[in-house]
């Protein structure tokens, strides 16, 4: 427990201490925080500006300029997953009820003054969290990949001959992930013309009408690897920072007519979302779980093959959909819907001698459940669009979104007190 | 005419004037240059550290603190094609026999002394001229999709749907890009194991069998745009900084078990070669031509419509393959075997809203001619391995790369004195 005002089943209990960058009316310079309830701490007034550091009783961390002067995470991600453990356990201990430390923050009133800002009270904006160099998506939900196989290609041939052998993935576009809260432009773009006939096919230009959002969790780096080595799978952890839920957009029409053969482009690098606060691998460990099971007896390439076999994470996750009407429900399921692991990834992305780079992120692909209650893309839900997909008791129903709609993905563990907090993002109506 | 002893048939004479970074043994910070002949002028040594600046003849240029502390272009670059143009002709003019400003350098031997460095007499190293944000690879050289297509579907079906609609392309990996010189590994990765039998493909671990290098034109952007919005196709051109040549090596066998159905992944991201200096866009003004001929008489969408007919340019480009026997030019083709331009790129790149950035790099893809001499890939002389290329008179032959190969790219037309020099890799052994 938080000698602050924070319920032990909140998403960012002491339990948690996730990362993020903040900016406030005051000061509006972005600068690293953490957040605690409904409060958040100032990492570089806590680091510099009290009259003592709020580090003073932690020797063993020698960088704090890191919350100083820096406007992303990637300077304290680059310190290694040591020190990430160091520092949140000491912030753990500053905020704890029976704090070894009363003297930096909980019985000294003109740091808190200085430190700690509550969300309740004052404005606190926030920012992406670090310089993201290249964005990876993976496809490591595999029940999303038979529920989109099977919708193309039918039951009998959902799945690729690749898919269980490596997990399948593709370069993403950095420069369109944006901080949750940030709207959306619908897209519009060259999508083939329905009404063409003939053996030609004939595209216009449109805004999308198959508007979606995907489910996904993602993970940035905290760690350089070399050009022309690999990483070990089970040395794989080492390079890992924290992890946010993600809503990697999608333009299925624009899509369904851009991606053979070289994958999705412009379909999917005008947004992509990613929740404020960065959660740390640490803050991760007790919800490790089993990911689902290989449907072949062919055995995983050595390079693949990792010791821990609780290498995912069951996370509880929400989609809604925000209207007029009220908040809509429309998706529940689990992170544990993955075939392959974060470690997997990186041992898989390094393999052929691929550099890593601190603040790259790798989504694991859309996470869908088994039940139509659990899908991660209104693609599932609505079959294409051949299907409504009602919006809970209100009587509206959606194929796919429309402008106006506030997706809200959410991912968190009430009971560890450990959680994402909320990835949103409204749809605001295509340019002209 | 300079008055340094350059011909005025040097792909570097005074009529190009490209950019680039540098470091010494005297001075190993990298900072900008521009390449004269065999000379290298040092732009920071020219701003700031003569008596007087190098640019106190041109005060209409207000930031030349872009070429002191910087130890890449994208400052530079981010100043917009107004500046690049002002600061190209001026050091034309410095550089040129009939310089209205001798005092500058022609006949000032202090700053000559300081500025001035003869590559044959002092070691120059190059590094990467920007700082890549995203890298986007397209698939504009038509003859080389067809030939591809033509290999694996057959020469009715070689074409995709939508190839003559819109400039196909994907997001490659930013962080693999690298600088002419620089080693490349041989990659190993998963493959198909060609002795499975059986319904169920089982892959292999193995060193790329297949490595394959892609002679390509690739633009830096210097302007940022907007999320949200378009950039449109006359005024892309605001948009390009300058043109190096790049080797997209590819791992062909890796590729084919892969690519299905998101695109190259960990086929193209072990590396990615390109030239050292940058050609600026007005340097190469007098090489624009005509792409090649659509094959479709339904038009192009109206936003890939370019005013400009002579929207790609011609310039001679080579392919040799070093080995101790010798240089063995392979392939000699131009760069105007493009269907589409960078204008298009930028243009159908921005069209659903995702932002460039300054430093952002696009690739024209594989540039292939019509006939066999001038192919820009071994998939293509090989019929993808199934024949033997021969190594000039050497009685070498090749199907893919082998270790130890030198392969160097090369571009320029010496008629106009403008080139690229060369792009240059050696492939290294795969690691164990």
């Amino acid at each position: 427990m938080s000698w602050l005002p924070v319920p032990s089943d909140h998403y960012f209990s002491v339990n948690n201490i996730p990362f993020g960058i903040i900016s406030t009316p005051s000061n509006p310079t972005p600068r690293p925080a953490v957040a605690i309830g409904e409060y958040v701490l100032d990492l570089q007034s806590f680091t510099s500006t009290t009259s003592v550091s709020g580090f003073s009783q932690l020797p063993e961390f020698t960088k704090p300029e890191v919350f100083t002067f820096e406007k992303t995470l990637n300077r304290f991600a680059s310190l290694g997953r040591a020190t990430h453990r160091l520092v949140r356990g000491y912030l753990q201990q500053v905020l704890s009820s029976d704090t070894p430390y009363p003297e930096i923050l909980k019985d000294n009133a003109e740091a808190q003054e200085k430190c700690l800002i509550n969300t309740n009270e004052e404005e606190v904006r926030m920012h992406l969290p670090m310089d993201i160099g290249d964005y990876t998506d993976f496809y490591a939900g595999r029940n999303h990949a038979f529920n989109v196989g099977a919708l193309f290609r039918g039951r009998e041939n959902a799945m690729q001959p690749n898919y269980e052998h490596l997990p399948v993935g593709y370069h993403g576009r950095a420069s369109s992930v944006v901080v949750s809260g940030t709207r959306v432009r619908r897209p519009r773009g060259q999508v083939m013309n329905p009404a063409s006939a003939g053996s030609e096919k004939v595209p216009v230009l449109a805004p999308c009408g198959k508007l979606d959002f995907e489910l996904e969790l993602a993970a940035f780096i905290g760690k350089d690897s070399d050009m022309g080595s690999s990483v070990g799978v089970d040395e794989a952890g080492e390079y890992l920072f924290g992890v946010v839920v993600m809503n990697d957009w999608s333009a299925r029409d624009i899509q369904a007519w851009e991606y053979i053969p070289l994958g999705p482009f412009t379909s999917k690098s005008f947004a992509t979302s990613i929740s404020s606060w960065v959660v740390l691998m640490d803050a991760l460990e007790p919800l490790r779980a089993r990911p689902l099971e290989r449907g072949t007896k062919v055995p995983l390439l050595p390079y693949l093959q990792e010791s821990n076999s609780e290498s995912v994470y069951d996370i509880p996750l929400t989609v809604s959909i925000k209207t007029p009407s009220g908040t809509h429900k429309i998706s529940q399921t689990s992170s544990s819907n993955l075939l392959f692991s974060f470690s997997q990834m990186i041992a898989h992305h390094t393999v052929t001698g691929c550099p890593l780079r601190t603040g790259d992120l790798l989504g694991t692909g859309t996470i869908s459940g088994t039940d139509t209650q659990g899908m991660g893309s209104l693609l599932e839900m609505s079959a294409n669009g051949t299907q409504k997909v009602a919006l809970g008791e209100s009587g509206e129903v959606r194929r796919f979104l429309e402008d106006g709609d506030v997706v809200v993905l959410a991912g968190g563990c009430r009971k560890v007190g450990v959680g994402f907090g909320e990835c949103v993002g409204e749809v605001l109506p295509a340019q002209k």
